[in-house]
């Protein structure tokens, strides 16, 4: 199939500058700051966005050289598809996280609750919107029963 | 900042051939049947997510040529900038969506409540998990009191 091809929009500045003792989930990163550079090109784009309480990050693992199909999940010892979980190792590196937005000032977000390495290139921002982002998921395969614990966990040096 | 090149990793079909007339968002496609063929190349990551009920995909707006950072999202008669929203024409024109897992044979998936365009190249699936995607959004910007409403609406034209 065809290759696709991205431009960062920005890039996410956080305190997490080693991949190992990260937390896992933005769950595990409550109350940690960040900030995001929007590129100028693009700030016009944010027009109204201050009026959200909490938005999607779509991003780039920039650190990811290649990918497994098949590994171990934190948080787990058995191995699992790389689809039924959130490792970074994925066929396309893109991560996804929910994070509260604090302040827009021009082209600078202040955000919280966020778990991505420093200089994490950012793909695209959306709006959070409970009323069509949360499902009642009822199946929750391998994570049933540890979900909850996500966030408490932090990573450790599987996915260098 | 550098080019980011993907892959798809296979093709999302629906009933939906037109950009007019279609759901704007899941909770309008509710019932609506489609299936991802997967390529046989990544179908060894899709071991265990048949144990999850709800999977996240994310899409390439594959019709999309260009973006207008300023736009009329649906449902609204003021402009927004294109962050704030969930349109097609974006810099990335990325798009994310959470639907029913029904069943998955080999390396097709049946899915529920899919509001894409037939032949949509797929980008990634994660395990929606509820414990780390529902946050408790208090501030909905533009889309205070209207969110409930994006289930009733169809899509029309304006970004063909």
């Amino acid at each position: 199939m065809n290759t696709i091809e991205y431009k960062p929009i920005g890039i996410i500045y956080t305190p997490f500058t080693k991949r190992a003792g990260m937390p896992i989930q933005p769950t595990g990163a409550k109350g940690i700051k960040g900030t995001i550079k929007i590129d100028s090109a693009y700030a016009e784009g944010l027009k109204d966005l201050d009026g959200f309480s909490h938005i999607i990050l779509l991003y780039h693992f920039h650190l990811v050289k290649e990918y497994n199909l098949i590994a171990k999940p934190f948080m787990e010892d058995k191995m699992h598809g790389i689809f039924s979980f959130r490792g970074p190792k994925r066929p396309n590196p893109i991560g996804f996280s929910v994070v509260k937005l604090n302040r827009v000032k021009d082209n600078i977000l202040h955000i919280e609750n966020i778990d991505v390495l420093n200089e994490t290139p950012l793909l695209d921002i959306k709006p959070f919107i409970p009323d069509v982002d949360c499902v009642n998921a009822d199946k929750l395969g391998w994570l049933e029963g540890k979900s909850h614990k996500m966030g408490d966990e932090k990573s450790d040096d599987r996915f260098n």
